[in-house]
């Protein structure tokens, strides 16, 4: 019965699709996702871009309109064909990349996207187009007014990161490291994986010193501050473990033992992704109203217009914000509709 | 000519081979690191044991007296064959892996052998032992009265690293990231790749903070300490290279860009090299009179007696030992005999 009533209601997400900077790989890697069956499957895909960006991307990787069957299209005003210099960063392609965030973010305070997938971005281009705040997390946050905890999450071969914090010198990472940040970061961490579909999410959360402070020798910020954070999470009903130590939890989390990896610092968490294949992976960023992913690698402007670009992080990104978005829409459904 | 002389005289150095916790898997490996033939051709292997600790590694390997075969025993009292508890840390245990050492030590202060290879210690057991030090490095430090910089490198597929702290709390690390500690650092694993026979090694030095601050935006040390200390080391003639960002440079040196690592903090280096496999790898302790190095893997008390231990990481240890050793007795007779 089920089955036959959502046959007959469409209840795919709708995401929204960007294909970032017209001069990286961002259009061949994009209409790459659109041609991808299980995208149609899993998601209402409404592509906000224009005709010179389109063109560009079917030239390179011989695609046609058709991949835009059943494709809902935001024609925006975003690059002439003339101003695309493939391979190289401008102002024009940073405005192109800006414009269609700005205009992904109003679709979704509307109500008219669920969830915001973009292709890659340039920074230095972003800049060159006037961008004023530190990245797009930051820009993304002041399009939807936010002033809470946000959260990046990289996500690579299954396994979850995020810190507690980011872009700090490292002389201060200690004192910014407090009991309430760290079990935000566990908790937002812990939502957006079981939104995602994993059940029960394992998470590792980690030490802040060598050997997680070995007893409180080198370091007691596990004892008075990260220790006390887990259990406040594990009372919450979240399985949550650690303070673990630094250097052997990601091979714990490599062989499965966890489905994520709280870690304290930029590099402590980066190293390891890095290592892990992250290139390949996905950012997903939380506290939003709507999840909002893209892949991991950069522009790429070294191999762009040769069609070898790779879509399988942004074909992830697609399917995980597609996977929450579901799961968030169900949530507020069954608020809506008491039993 | 110069084949002949060598022929004639024995240039392999004196090597202490040490075979660690008799609980632990040391017996075995150790005896399967005399049974391999590169090592009777690259050193005259000076064995530190005794019979009980013999016959039970025996017993395990199914090795026989034959891999004795050239190898000089320096019987010593370490152990009655009833007080060895295989898989079980022990006082006794612990004495004799100590006991070993120490002989070792002076052995090498005599003259007797020019370099030191020890199978897996207990930190437990030793400290059962009495082991004061904070490990087996400082107590290798007061055997040999080093005051002086000492530093353990930690290697794996080719890959050496290095640090400029170790087991320091985080919030203390910047603090301890000085000009001339950063120079030592670059000079000495300079030194003993050399001394192993690797020219003129690439060195990566990284940075502290995330994206190597990002140009003094999250923080001044690579601005302040550490580039100047590549720019000391190059003027050395050193081919030092950073400060790099921590989190792409170990990437960069496993696609083999560089020869070794010199990473500011213990987890900088330790989270990378555990994923890339160092548990295999080898420990080296440099700026001690004689070269000491070990395997990576410690006693593996839950596999010990099954004859599964892998002995590639202390066969490595033992190699890299008696390289070092070759050159810096090459480098004495060529400082005493003048051209």
């Amino acid at each position: 019965m089920k089955a036959h009533h959502a046959a007959m209601k469409d209840t795919r997400p709708r995401v929204a699709m960007l294909l970032g900077d017209p001069n990286g790989i961002g259009p061949e890697v994009g209409l790459k996702v659109l041609a991808n069956p299980d995208t149609a499957r899993l998601a209402q895909v409404v592509l906000f871009t224009n005709d010179a960006i389109l063109e560009s991307g079917f030239a390179v990787t011989g695609l046609s309109r058709a991949v835009l069957a059943g494709v809902e299209i935001r024609a925006l005003d975003l690059i002439d064909a003339r101003a695309i210099t493939p391979g190289q960063a401008s102002a024009a392609g940073g405005r192109a990349a800006l414009a269609s965030l700005t205009a992904a973010a109003r679709a979704a305070q509307q109500g008219a996207v669920e969830a915001i997938v973009f292709a890659p971005l340039n920074k230095h281009a972003m800049r060159l187009a006037g961008l004023e705040q530190e990245d797009e997390l930051r820009l993304l946050q002041e399009l939807f007014a936010i002033d809470g905890f946000v959260s990046e999450f990289n996500i690579t071969q299954g396994l979850w990161t995020s810190r507690v914090t980011s872009h700090v010198p490292l002389r201060d990472v200690a004192s910014h490291i407090t009991r309430a940040r760290v079990v935000d970061a566990i908790r937002i961490v812990h939502r957006y994986l079981a939104a995602s579909g994993k059940a029960a999410p394992r998470i590792a959360v980690a030490g802040l010193n060598p050997h997680a402070g070995d007893g409180g020798s080198i370091g007691r910020e596990e004892i008075d501050v990260i220790a006390p954070a887990v259990a406040d999470a594990q009372r919450e009903g979240i399985a949550a473990a650690g303070p673990l130590s630094p250097d052997t939890m990601f091979l714990m989390a490599q062989r499965g033992d966890y489905d994520a990896v709280v870690s304290m610092y930029h590099d402590q968490g980066q190293i390891a992704m890095k290592l892990m294949g992250f290139e390949q992976g996905v950012t997903l960023h939380g506290g939003l109203p709507v999840p909002v992913a893209t892949c991991a690698s950069g522009t790429a402007f070294d191999i762009v217009g040769r069609n070898i670009a790779n879509a399988k992080g942004l074909q992830q990104a697609l399917e995980i914000a597609a996977a929450i978005a579901t799961s968030d829409s169900r949530r507020l459904r069954d608020a809506a509709i008491p039993a």
